[in-house]
């Protein structure tokens, strides 16, 4: 059946990722950010942006604040809603992705079930996993939030390294550490593991 | 308290949207595009955005074919599930929005009640409503899709403009028609409409 002739199918074809990171001077790709609550991962996240920014590059970064506050308003903590909480952070980070943006993800994420999910969304090829490797101690040392507190005093419950399980990545692409080392000093090391990632091909 | 000396929340601080739009060389915004299915959304908004990619725009397309197979995979087509798609739809641009893009959203979006949620979710003035005001015996003859035979035959139920209400915007920012117009014509208009709302502040 012939189309009308003011519809033009070959018309609806919408521009490829490959045309974006052509206008953004730059290849797309998704950092990953996994480690436990009050490892750092917002705060390197957030120097690393500053940085990327400064270089130019088209940088997105997704967390709990904007997320939580916005399309997962209607999630939980129940398992099920934590699962579909990555899983629609992982759909949202592969739209940047496809259009060309470099997406940080700063999520606990604590199960390797959880972040093969995320990485079965996003692709393999593009998905950057990189741990921040802050040990439990330190994380409750610090207890930016008072959240630890208030896990040991089971005003929380299921939280991650106390009543919960932390399962570190087997194999990331990137293992920071942030022991007797600033969140800039750590951002420093993943700008620069980025960079001949996300310039633009030749 | 102190702050541990290694944890500095100035710098926890994510970048903002006039950062992103000063790197962008643009103003961000919401085209929120609502019509009968075959009033040419899509088509127009596919010819708009390599308008705007050929002028330097950075211009993302939130279409059912992108949203529906990802983010809104888990969703029907319920009255609870509509509002549910279009809730998470606006989240999604609503973050596109923060980091500078040009949205362009295709959604027959049918009810004013459906608008409004968008619109809020977005912030009224971000959101540039376009009627794509095609009309309904003319959507029903190009049948694109086949689905108004189907809808006629009974085997879509609730299909809008059959046996379900669109109800058009009382005031939308602009309203285009595709009867004998080609909706790369009907691109030009929403092209130059959009050209001084989105060019960069001096």
């Amino acid at each position: 059946m012939p189309l009308p002739d003011h519809i033009h199918p070959v018309d609806r074809q919408l521009l490829q990722r490959a045309d974006k990171e052509m206008l953004l001077g730059q290849r797309g790709c998704v950092v990953w950010m996994t480690g436990l609550s009050g490892s750092g991962k917002s705060t390197i996240a957030a120097a690393l942006e500053q940085q990327l920014h400064a270089a130019g590059r088209y940088t997105v970064v997704l967390d709990g604040d904007n997320v939580r506050a916005g399309i997962n308003n209607n999630l939980g903590f129940s398992a099920a809603d934590r699962m579909e909480n990555i899983r629609r952070i992982a759909e949202v980070a592969k739209l940047f992705l496809r259009n060309g943006a470099v997406v940080v993800c700063c999520f606990i994420s604590p199960t390797a079930a959880i972040r093969a999910q995320a990485r079965e969304i996003i692709g393999a090829e593009d998905f950057i996993e990189v741990f921040v490797d802050t040990p439990l101690e330190e994380c409750e040392r610090r207890d930016v939030k008072g959240l630890y507190a208030k896990a040991r005093a089971g005003e929380i419950k299921h939280f991650t390294g106390v009543d919960a399980p932390f399962e570190p990545p087997s194999a990331p692409a990137l293992r920071l550490t942030t022991i007797n080392r600033s969140a800039g000093k750590a951002a420093d090391t993943l700008f620069h593991f980025l960079l001949p990632r996300i310039k633009p091909l030749p």
